[in-house]
This record gives structure tokens, C-alpha cells and sequence, in this order.
């Protein structure tokens, strides 16, 4: 008998008739005997009308009360679900974040899991039921609502999946896994059967849309070998693991395109110590999180300044926007540029660390595209450049086909 | 400073625009120095469409599931409420029925408060927030959600204003109080600005619409006087209080016309003792609340045999037709008839105890209107009649004219 845990994202409970099949495939699964643990998002749609609605009463909602509102969206899920195992004759239970023993810090809308205890959990399992968990939530120390942020429930799924000590965790999305593009981009884009946790670590970072970084973090500190696939097949998905040798022998595995970041420019900010770490430490402050950052000394002799470049995820825009406005006048700067019209194409694979000329070869290639590079950022097995976003899938095409082309 | 309790149903938080008009409402009282507690209900059509979302997934859901779908109404709507508070600039918090300490049986979807251990509320007070508290909710001691059922959001706030010692207790709703019959029914109805819980009791329990009778029964036990009024202008409500002397002089305080009870009839029951016990403890069983129950002895010498009627809501008459379906075999009797189209039309009033020949006038005048009487019930202030639906409303306003005619 295997425990198994499973993630369903908001299309696949979109609708009631979409609830009943996510039910008939847990259905399958516990025909077998296994014990299955489901974690669910909010369907899809409901979360962006809840945000909808906060906004046109107050523009930037507390975080708190967010919680408590966006809370919702995950617990209607988890209620319909086990309604829809009991119409298949299934004993099934549903908990909320709180009931499941998934504790968190306190950082409203972007809580961390501190320690999660499935007392409950393991209970009711043992009572022959499938355990119906809402994603994306949790619960502090003191009692208050908390929402993990983007991609939260696939953090939830992991995040059980290593507190039960789970024999399998399938992600379920409405793709087949993992491509070395987003095929509907890149047409030739092909399916990975499998993948490193780093790589998959560098994708997620980068926008791929299949899942956030922060739950491949936690699979790979855990150890959780998980599997992303289609909610819509049995088509086999990617399989996300420890690197082996054969992964190596790649090269790129992938390209991704990320539309979702803004970059923000500050203009002529005095060249001084202290100045960059007072700047990022009030955005860390605010709880934003900064993706890229580049800095140009400009050499004017009689006062010398610099311009400084970052990228946050567009939604943080506003938020950052008046963060940097607030320190104005303590800095001195005399200008912010906020631009949501870049796109970050980054290439990835644990291969790069033995091919040398890889970032030439795609700086060429963007050239070849008339494609000009904004800003840089390269770790161990990525490279990412900031460009026009209205270029991005022209210029990802054809540093997948230099890379990935047969 | 006084302690305010103020409870605004599904009508007045309907949309944003409406929930930021309760909050300036509760800024006025705010801006007295008055603390205030403010219980809100989904907002309205929120309930029905979770309700029919489980229900095509399947008939009869099970309640525990009900009560965490159904839960997440209310949740929605104090986030709300509460973002609307901060955006005029006033400290508020919102709370779920749990985090409000409000502990309750485990009898799912009509819970029964057991106790309430305001202690974060008054933390919250006196730390000079506005305390938004989920109505219609609570917690088992076990930590599972539950909803108290129709009318729960009054209880809620009554509740809560007991539990609080508050000042005042305000039951917005979308009519200026207690009428002595349904201004939309019968033209010439009028406001009563003042009632006493037994009234209101016997009015609430009789579809006026305006309050479940458990509510009233709450706060007569707990001496919770509280005012009933409208949240779309500033006119006084009706008060509802103990009964005072000057209350008797008027015979008959309204006439409500309760249209969503169904009758159900057990056709030749056999007339053996311990019969009906038999009936009601399953019905009673299966959490349903039964109001009228009528038995009629049929003098068939060979075999006596008598038949049942009684009445239920109307959503409850499916589950009630099961419940009674399995127990034939058992029992014996014929058949089962199930009636949806009837109305119960009442009077109420303390003064009747002291005025007799009430019924008399109220039969007679049904009588003169040509509808014809199925069932009679009476208490010592109200006397209730079982009729034709179709024929209700024109009854209601013959019996009002009757009594209560200039």
C-alpha cells in the first residue's frame, strides 16, 4: 500500500464537472489501494475575483485581511471535492490549512511553512478516508489565516508529501510536464521525461509557469521526487530528481521567457557606500522580492553617481514604486524609471558547467535577431538577459532552435 | 463609550459598493467613540451558489462538507468589510467565527452555540479596532466548522452581544423593522415600534421574515434587547424587549403567511401505541425540525387506522420523505402524500390571552373569504392555520383588515 500525494491546480477544478474527474482519477488511484492524500487549489478565476473585488474598495488591501479573503478560494475547493468522492461511494474528508497542521510564519501573502504536523492527517487516513487538503494556506502559531503566495499549493503538496513521508507526489497541471520551451512558443519545443531539481530550480525561477522555485526548493532540500503531469491524459509526465551523470551529457535543457517582471531604474543615485544595501533593504523590508540587479558607475568627475537597475514581479510594481519613492529624498536620486514592457529568456542546464562559449553563442544569437540585451545575470547553469518584451518569443525561438534545434 | 453590536445581512454587503457603505455607517457610530463589533452574513446570492454547486456534484451533500463550503461565505465578506474600514481610515480586524471563540455542538449545518470566549474580540477592542466577526459560523471543540443554519448570522450577533455585555444590538436588514403584516402583501400595514420578544417570537418562527426564532429566543433568555432596522436609510427600527403593560391593550400585535413549509401526510397509520413516537424520533433524528403535527382517527372497527399530517420546511421535505420512506415497511401505513403548496397563516399577539373569541373572528373571516382550514395550531398568543397556497396572500390581508384595520 503506497501513501500518495496529489496537487490539482485551478483548471482542473474549475467547475463542478471538472471536480468529479479530478475525483475519478483519485478514484483509480485508491481502487488500487493506496491511501491518497489531494491538495487543491482555489477553482479557477475565484482567486482573481476575490483580488478584484478587495481592490475596488481599497487599492492596496491589507495583507492580513488578504489572507482571510484569498483563504476562501482553496476551502470552497477541498468542501466540493469530498463531495465529490462521497458521490463515488469514497470515504473522503476535506481539511483546511489550519486542520491539516501546516503552521507559518507570520509574513501575510507570502507566509513560509515552518513545521507542518498531519496528526489529524494520518488519523484520517488510517480511518480508511482520502484526505482532502487546501493549498496555498496555513495557519500561525497564534491562530491567524495565512496564504503562501504564488504557486503556494504545489508547496503545500511537497511540503505534506515530505511531512507523510509520501511514496509518490504528482503534481497535476494542465501540461504533459516539462518542455525545453513553452510549446505553445517554440513549436518545436520537446517533452523531458526527466529532469534535475537544480534545473528544474533555474525554469521555475525563470517564469516556465509549471511551477515555483520555492517548491522545488523544498523537494530538493526534502529529497521529495516528484512527478508534473497532465490533468487531462495519462500521458507520463517529468519525473524531478537528483541529478544524474546522464543529465550532464545536455548541454541546454531548456529555454523560458518570463513576461512577468518590471524593472525599475533609479537615476543618478550619489556613488557612496551604504547607499545599494539602504535601497534593498527597504524592499526587502516591504517583503519584495528582487530578481536581477544591475549597477553602471557613470564617471562624472565633480559628483560621481550611478544608475541602478532591478527587476521585481510586475504585481510588486506599485508596491515597489512607493518603497523607492519614500526614500527620495534620504537618497537623493533624481529619478525612477518603472518599465513592465521587458521580458527576462533565460537557457538552462546542468550540462553548461562543462560546455564553455555557451553565453556567447546565445549573445550571437540574439544578435543575429536584432535582439538587443537589456541586462545580464548568470548563475552555475543559467543565463538570463533582460530584453524588449515585444522581441521575447522571436528571440526565444531562435535561441531554442541554436541550442535545442535537433 | 458604548459597546455596539451591529449585524448586516447578505443584502446590505451584496457587492463592494455596498459593503463600503456599511463601513461608513459603522464610521459614524465609530466616530461617537463607541466601540463596535460588526457581524456580517455571505454576501447574497453567495450561499445559493456554493449550495447549487455541491448539489450538482451531488443530491444531498454530506453536512460536514456543507458547513466548510458554506463557511467560506461569511469569511469573504469580513475580509471585506474590513478592507473598507482601513480604507476610511479606521483599525479594524476580521474574524472568523472561531477565532471570535464561538464553540459549538457538532450538529453540522444547524449547530447550536454552546459558549463564547470573546477574549481576542475585547483584545481587539480595546486596542481600538473595529472586530468584523463572521456570522452563521463557529467550532466545534474538536476544531471542525460548523454553521448554525438558517437566520444564523442573528444569533451570531446576539450571541455575541450577550457574551460582550454590549450596549446596544443592531439587526440591519432591508426593511425599517417589525410590521404587523408584510407591507409588500398587505398595503396597509404598519411599523410597530416596539415588540416583545414573545411576539416577535411567535413572528420570527412564522416566516416574517425578518428573524429566525432562534435568535429571539437567544436574546430573550440572555435579556439581549436589540433593534431592528434598515440599513438603506436612518429611520428608527422596531425594538424588540420583556413584554410591558401597555403592550396588552392591543389584541393581535401582526399576521405573517409562512410560505416555506411543505405538509406531509402518512396515509392509514396503524393506530397502535408508540406509533408516532416511532415517526418523530426518526425524523428527530435526522435533525429536522417538524412544526405542525395534526392526527386524525379514522373508525374503521376491523382494522383502526389513523393518518398522520405534519409540517416541515420546504428544504427539508426530500430528506424527510426518506426518512420516512424507510421506516414503511416497519411501520405499515399506506402511503406517503407530500404537499408543497401551502401557506401557514398566523396572528400573534399578547393581548389575545386576555380578549377571547380571537379564533372565532379569524375562522369566520377565512370562512367569508371562502378558503377553506387543513390544519390549526395554537399557542397562548398566536394561532396558526394551514392553507391553500394560492390562496394566502388574499387570507392575509382579510384576517389583517379584520384585526387590524384602521
Amino acid at each position: 500500500m503506497a501513501l500518495i500525494v496529489q496537487k490539482f491546480g485551478g483548471t482542473s477544478v474549475g467547475n463542478p464537472d471538472r471536480i468529479k474527474n479530478v475525483a475519478r482519477r483519485v478514484a483509480k488511484y485508491r481502487a488500487k489501494g493506496d491511501q491518497v492524500v489531494v491538495v487543491v487549489s482555489a477553482m479557477s478565476g475565484v482567486t482573481d475575483n476575490l483580488i478584484k473585488m478587495a481592490k475596488e474598495i481599497m487599492p492596496i488591501p491589507n495583507e492580513r485581511e488578504m489572507d482571510m479573503l484569498l483563504a476562501t478560494g482553496e476551502q470552497t475547493t477541498i468542501a466540493l471535492t469530498a463531495i465529490a468522492l462521497h458521490a463515488l461511494d469514497i470515504p473522503a474528508t476535506s481539511m483546511t490549512g489550519a486542520q491539516a497542521g501546516i503552521v507559518t510564519d507570520d509574513v501575510h501573502t507570502k507566509a513560509k511553512i515552518k513545521n507542518i504536523s498531519p496528526k489529524l492527517v494520518h488519523e484520517m487516513l488510517d480511518a480508511g478516508n482520502v484526505v482532502i487538503v487546501a493549498g496555498f494556506q496555513g495557519q500561525t502559531i497564534a491562530g491567524q489565516i495565512t496564504t503562501l503566495g504564488r504557486g503556494g499549493s504545489d508547496l503545500t503538496a511537497i511540503a505534506l508529501a515530505a511531512a507523510l513521508k509520501a511514496d509518490l507526489c504528482q503534481i497535476y497541471t494542465d501540461v504533459d510536464g516539462v518542455y525545453t520551451a513553452d510549446p505553445r512558443i517554440v513549436k518545436t519545443a520537446r517533452h523531458l521525461p526527466e529532469i534535475s531539481y537544480d534545473e528544474m530550480l533555474e525554469l521555475a525561477g525563470l517564469g516556465a509557469k509549471v511551477m515555483q522555485s520555492r517548491s522545488v526548493e523544498f523537494a530538493k532540500k526534502f529529497g521529495v521526487v516528484f512527478e508534473v503531469r497532465s490533468s487531462l491524459n495519462d500521458n507520463p509526465g517529468t519525473i524531478v530528481k537528483e541529478e544524474t551523470l546522464s543529465m550532464e551529457g545536455v548541454v541546454i535543457r531548456g529555454v523560458s521567457l518570463d513576461k512577468n517582471q518590471a524593472k525599475v531604474t533609479l537615476v543618478a543615485v550619489p556613488d557612496q557606500p551604504g547607499v545599494a544595501g539602504h535601497i534593498f533593504k527597504a524592499i526587502a523590508d516591504a517583503n519584495i522580492n528582487v530578481d536581477m540587479i544591475v549597477q553602471n558607475i557613470s564617471h562624472k568627475a565633480d559628483k560621481p553617481s550611478t544608475d541602478i537597475s532591478f527587476t521585481v514581479d510586475k504585481p510588486e510594481l506599485l508596491k515597489t514604486q512607493k518603497v523607492i519613492e519614500a526614500l527620495k529624498t534620504k537618497i537623493g536620486f533624481s529619478d525612477v524609471i518603472a518599465d513592465e514592457k521587458i521580458g527576462k529568456l533565460s537557457i538552462v542546464g546542468v550540462g553548461m558547467r562543462s560546455h564553455p562559449g555557451v553565453a556567447a553563442k546565445m549573445f550571437e544569437t540574439l544578435a543575429t535577431e536584432g535582439v538587443n540585451i537589456g541586462m545580464i545575470s548568470t548563475s552555475e547553469i543559467k543565463i538570463s538577459v533582460i530584453i524588449d518584451l515585444a522581441k521575447g518569443e522571436q528571440a526565444m525561438c531562435a535561441v531554442h532552435e541554436a541550442f535545442l534545434g535537433k
